[in-house]
């Protein structure tokens, strides 16, 4: 069943579902490398939109009504939905991910969950790789949705080139204590369930956190309410992603906020966690090859302590 | 504010909470590699028990009342709660910590949650970074809860000596979709909420799974079922915690369940989770110092690819 890499390369090229499926799955194996070396070229011109936020946000539901809008424009799209899942059940934790069901008749929707259980070395890579097979693809935009729980989605969002945060009314508390790196990472922010009461409230707090962290002369995120359920203000949230996107194309090269720039984090964060797998992946075949029962047994019983082992063995190889 | 490293770790010896506080959020910065190596020689005598399960199960509620138990037998407690977090708000997604406030006024104990957002490096290595700590400090009983999400667990659950797994009626459908890693690591089998409808079945279901993998003459492991909020079971839980360890010692060296080999796969992936640590921390250092803008640029700009880049690095390094 081992298809060749470079005929797997073709099919994904020529957008293929079963193609790009069994990629993804290579990846999420950590076994990928060879094929994503070889579509590398072929990257680089989907919109990739990071979708981020508390659970009960309502992120799902929007990610759905974002794909409907940008179908209704022609765009296709690819959608990775990165979940952290219980090892009693195997099963993602929070809410359900068998939706979309008519979406994933649409020859132009690929969707695709990935599981923190399942990713071999690294979410962040894994992710990553997901991201370039569907570009690859000829996806034209790639929504990137996370669960809002642990510190890989913080890393899984700096591969988007636009990460939208969602939060809801009532979680007044939530925004209060929402932490710097993430008002950092939102390029849009939305207030979903803008029919619930205190929407106007939470804008206000939202809009007040996010321009006293701004800089000099820098304008603030836009804040775009949005009912999911219903579809209302979606086409604005899209719209809202557009001038994101033509704002960071006019910042002038240099800045921090430039187009260049953010490539740059977004490269170097991808080649960490391509490093990152590949050094743990000799963690096992150099390091722990080398320990014997003896040395097991001397740990065990104190007389030689693994910190001191470990320097040692690292420092030695 | 800095205490000399002989100095604190002599206060831990003592058991002085401050001096354990202060170390365990060294080893949650991955910086207590030194103090470590001075406590080394000191632990080794504190029984770990580990306590997992699915969210909900009551394992917060179990613990406080295992505590108790050994309390009343005149044993010192230190508690290690691994929690994810959210981003959003920087606390525990699940359940409420703020607990057993007054087990705190109690010097025999001493509590901690580990938040996985805060363990620089790897929660295994921060958690039993942490459980050496208590070990050194004198406590006779760890006891080790994990939320039962993600795969940062199993690995926790490794650390301990017996694990217990904590399940409840009318997650008829969780039982049965339980991972064959999930029965692996438990050596005894809680179940909780006993007075609940369906808690015979559960535990029918549960002696037939755990029937099913015994490998030849082997004893399947014993199930406990308790009620935690009123406390009925936990003293036979207790028992049941202390005829695992006798058990343990009865089997011949050279079999996989002995204490000998338990303890080589305990140690085995303490080494393996300090050697991840430090060789992450030299990805940083070594690797992606040496990449500047232009490399970055070209990664950008699709000239280079990261597979390959990344390989270049890592083994010209």
């Amino acid at each position: 069943l081992a298809i060749p890499i470079p005929e797997l390369a073709e099919r994904i090229e020529r957008g293929e579902p079963r193609a790009i499926a069994k990629a993804i799955t290579l990846a999420d194996e950590g076994e990928a490398a060879e094929l994503l070396i070889r579509l590398y070229g072929k990257g680089g011109r989907a919109r990739v939109v990071g979708v981020t936020g508390p659970p009960g946000a309502g992120k799902s539901t929007l990610v759905d009504k974002l794909t409907r809008t940008y179908r209704s424009k022609g765009l296709s799209v690819g959608i990775v939905a990165v979940d952290p899942t219980s090892p009693f059940t195997g099963g993602a934790i929070l809410g359900d991910r068998i939706r979309m069901q008519d979406l994933t008749s649409d020859e132009g929707v690929f969707i695709r969950s990935l599981a923190t259980r399942g990713a071999l070395g690294g979410l962040s890579r894994a992710t990553a790789d997901a991201i370039e097979i569907l570009d690859a693809s000829g996806k034209d935009v790639i929504l990137v949705e996370t669960v809002g729980v642990g510190q890989d989605e913080v890393e899984v969002a700096l591969v988007a080139e636009t990460v939208l945060v969602v939060l809801v009314p009532g979680l007044g508390d939530e925004i209060q204590a929402m932490k710097a790196g993430i008002i950092e990472i939102g390029d849009v922010f939305v207030v979903n369930k803008a029919d619930k009461p205190g929407a106007d409230r939470a804008q206000k707090e939202l809009h007040a956190m996010l321009t006293l962290t701004l800089g000099h002369g820098e304008e603030p995120p836009e804040i775009v309410r949005t009912i999911a359920e219903s579809g209302e203000g979606v086409a604005e949230l899209v719209e809202a992603v557009e001038r994101h996107r033509e704002l960071v194309a006019k910042v002038p090269a240099g800045h921090g906020r430039s187009a260049t720039e953010r490539a740059r984090r977004r490269t170097r964060e991808r080649l960490r966690s391509i490093i990152k797998d590949q050094v743990l992946r000799r963690v096992d075949e150099r390091f722990l090859a080398r320990v014997d029962e003896r040395t097991l047994d001397a740990l065990s019983a104190r007389t030689v302590d693994p910190y001191t082992l470990a320097r040692e063995l690292v420092e030695g190889a």
